[in-house]
């Protein structure tokens, strides 16, 4: 994992001090946004002393505001050493595209941690999103998901049982689901509808995904569709919030 | 405010106890989820002494499986007087609207209160994103948008000063800025570009929503542009988590 570290507190002018019209926080928050999007990822930030000193503000208002920038995933804070910029977050478009498939666009190694795979009696909001009868059959997979090794998602997806039959046997570590159901079953995916809210997840589902449950993540279900219409997958996908965005290009006229 | 309150715990039948074989938050959560979905808002809900009695769970489980619930927007507690269903979640889609219009689409009567309305220099990165020189004038507003009264977002956003004059005198405590801008200054607003962030609201930001700032919320940043591709606005607002979702239809092959 290479890093690459200046010390570049020097690099880039900051004000001597805050204006007193507005909430110092507020502006040091602008500031420290500003100065991030002009360094690398591996960049060591000032520390709160120099900026608290500098700026002529309280070192808990930079505090405060480095834990801001931390959990928007701005920077890392590693103990005594100081505070990095991060990595740029890993990023949702607006078209059907696989874990993986995001994953090489960002130039990270895609991985899956199988946590569990099994047919099983849909639970009955996935029957009904599949539109599937009550008690009809499902594999159920449950997946945390990495890039380069660290854990971004935790994906249970269920698809019909009886269309995808022996896919519970599927080798599910290290492959794209929807290369596997294209491949194979010759399914043609074609679009998904998704519901994104922002939630807190359980203890259990934090601890899966290596983060706080008081940090906030995506909950994003999707129903999949192929080329004739028919719901193919239903998925509920926990994303954690600090490495993980979504972007929307949206029109004027309703698409 | 009308409501109605149905005593429904005997309507829907709950099975006499769970599965062993899966934990019991999560069958407790999903068998909540399907009954949620058959009642109407304002239906009671079972008490967590019935549920956890019925079901054979402990009463934490069930409180618990609430609480993340009541995150989630799916039900409303109400002290002393049971937990009942919530009015759905109101939805962002994925063409251009208003706050003002999402409001009507839903039958709720969109609301203003204007925090603050200032000409004020671009901070940095309203400027680059705006493709303005630095220290170029903005009109900043600030505004808390309500749904039948109660805060939904908390919007900020930046318009350029120069091709907006006098924007900073406009009534915009019950107006839409979107139907503003384009009856007042012939913009035809035709797209904007979204990034959707999972975040927790600062102490300022949550006593403006009137929410705790330990519950999630969505950060949306938005570029919006008209129809020669130039970019008239950069907002940035914040949602309550339990009041709103993004709800987004993506296609495999890229728009």
């Amino acid at each position: 994992l290479a890093r690459h570290r200046h010390e570049s507190q020097h690099a880039i002018p900051l004000p001597d001090e805050l204006s007193l019209d507005r909430g110092k926080g507020e502006q040091l928050h602008e500031l420290l946004e500003a100065y991030i999007a002009k360094l690398r990822p591996g960049d060591l930030l000032p520390s709160e002393r120099v900026l608290a000193e500098r700026l002529g503000v309280a070192r808990m208002t930079v505090r405060q505001e480095f834990e801001r920038l931390t959990v928007q995933g701005l920077v890392r804070r590693q103990h005594g050493q100081g505070t990095f910029v991060a990595e740029p977050k890993l990023v949702q478009t607006d078209h059907v595209s696989s874990f993986s498939e995001d994953m090489w666009a960002r130039g990270k190694t895609p991985g899956s941690r199988v946590i569990s795979v099994r047919v099983q009696t849909a639970d009955p909001v996935s029957a009904m999103r599949l539109q599937l009868r009550p008690e009809a059959e499902v594999v159920n997979i449950v997946r945390v998901r990495t890039g380069d090794g660290e854990p971004i998602a935790l994906e249970r997806t269920n698809l019909p049982a009886d269309r995808f039959p022996g896919l519970e046997h599927a080798d599910l570590s290290n492959a794209s689901l929807y290369e596997l159901v294209e491949r194979r079953w010759h399914v043609r995916i074609d679009r998904a509808e998704q519901r994104i809210s922002a939630v807190l997840p359980d203890a259990e589902d934090a601890r899966l995904l290596e983060m706080s449950p008081k940090l906030p993540a995506f909950l994003i279900e999707r129903v999949t569709r192929d080329a004739d219409g028919g719901v193919i997958e239903f998925g509920r996908s926990l994303y954690r919030g600090d490495r993980y965005d979504v972007l929307m290009n949206v029109s004027r006229v309703p698409n």
